[in-house]
């Protein structure tokens, strides 16, 4: 096993079983065969066909998109088809940067195949010339990837927040970072993926931050949400990311790129170049 | 203008001029047709084809294409499609990693499209909180590029020798980094592109490194290749890159993936993903 194996399992896909989702003329999102079933009951609202999914025109603003999809979403969670109901709004946008077309429940994200955005950060500490990582074990009762290994902070970009603001939010909520430290978080790019899941497909953004902490800093679990925090020297990182797969499966690739961007990956490996360039994936079109 | 149009520059070609230059079955390179005029006159060589560039499959060994390639460009040169000779040979290979299918010179890799590669490192210094970059600006008298803005050292990675054994060589040479020094270099990634030039076609790649120098380091040109060199604040090296094309082509994006690594560049900024993608382009297929 290799760090390409885990960027290979992280863009496992097959577009061809998809069909895309169109609102206001533009593709955003992904719709499988199953769910495109689902929706089509929902007549009022999507538009089924065997090339596409689109949105009804007559939806064509933020607020009556939003409520129109609610209320179809809630259907369907209420029918079972979909599980896992977040409570949680995220936007859905052309580009990052762009105006929200609509908003909808985290957990139908997958299920549309719409480009999610999450923060990630690395927290690290330098003993002498090594440095050495916090990494994270989620909670066994976590309905999603439960005790797997994570970044020491991560979480979904929901709407109405600012990156930063919510990396500092993640940071107090998950690990007990005050929001003084947390703010020395530095921004260090972004890594993608496409990946099909049982719930659809994942074409997602994670936006990659580095914390140097001080030595003596520990964080401690605070939402439930991580059982437990670990420092571990990168050799054994590296180890846990090529070897296993015992993190969940997109912090592999943060933990990829910070272990590029610092040097412990040489430039002499075969496999270099695959992985800078398997770690920014442009999304599907 | 924008980081993104550095990017963009970087990337200008038009694929469908060029045909593939098939060597063992594999594709190494792109031929422009005003190239593919000159190697069809050398028959024993090169089967010149409407759609493709087919090195002659009686040479099946590093030696004898190397030395046949060698006669075909030598005559080239001498007859005057073939400017700029360096008298350095290039390794041609199928990945980085593999083994070279043979040597060229370096002043024809691009007129047969084949892909380059390169080490350009950052040299910084921490005044305070805040990163001050060195900055060369290359000699009036090079022949390529001469009197524009170049990253502290940079250089073609030519046959034989390793990445990191070239850049503490490249360092000495340029800057007058004593080789103790360079060797501190950190490899942090590489950047890649697609660029149609004069010659020909480059889908090159550059492997990058940062170099935290001492605050009273002062670099020296020593080779000839760099006419001085000039500590600037980042803000000033990302105006330079962003809104005038004083620095040579490539060299804006190893400097736009330091920003963007030293947490510079806001992941709010609008070009974000676009700029963290941009760098990384595979090689054209």
């Amino acid at each position: 096993m290799s760090y390409l194996d885990r960027i290979r399992e992280c863009n496992e896909h097959d577009l061809a079983r998809f069909r895309p989702l169109v609102v206001g003329g533009a593709g955003i999102g992904w719709v499988r065969p199953d769910m495109a079933a689902h929706l089509a009951r929902h007549a009022d609202v999507f538009a089924v066909e065997d090339s596409r999914v689109t949105l009804d025109p007559s939806l064509t603003d933020f607020a009556s998109r939003s409520a129109a999809i609610a209320r179809a979403l809630a259907d369907l969670r209420d029918g079972g088809a979909i599980s896992g109901w977040r409570g949680e709004l995220y936007p859905v946008k052309t580009a990052f940067a762009a105006k929200p077309l609509f908003q909808m429940e985290r957990a139908a994200v997958p299920r549309l195949g719409v480009r999610a955005y999450g923060v990630h950060m690395n927290g690290y500490v330098r003993r002498g010339g090594a440095i050495e990582m916090w990494i994270a074990r989620r909670s066994r009762t976590k309905p999603t990837f439960p005790g797997m290994l994570d970044n020491m902070v991560a979480g979904g970009q929901p709407i109405g927040i600012g990156l930063a603001d919510n990396l500092v939010k993640e940071c107090g909520e998950e690990a007990g970072i005050p929001p003084a430290l947390a703010r020395r978080a530095v921004p260090v790019g972004a890594i993608s993926y496409i990946k099909e899941v049982d719930e659809g497909l994942k074409p997602d953004v994670q936006f990659c931050f580095d914390l140097e902490l001080p030595a003596d800093f520990v964080p401690r679990p605070v939402d439930g949400e991580i059982e437990s925090f670990h420092l571990m020297p990168l050799d054994e990182v590296a180890r846990l990311v090529a070897q296993t797969r015992e993190f969940k499966f997109n912090c592999n690739l943060v933990a990829i790129d910070f272990l590029m961007r610092h040097g412990f990956i040489s430039p002499e490996d075969p496999d270099y170049l695959e992985i800078a360039l398997g770690l920014h994936r442009a999304a599907p079109t």
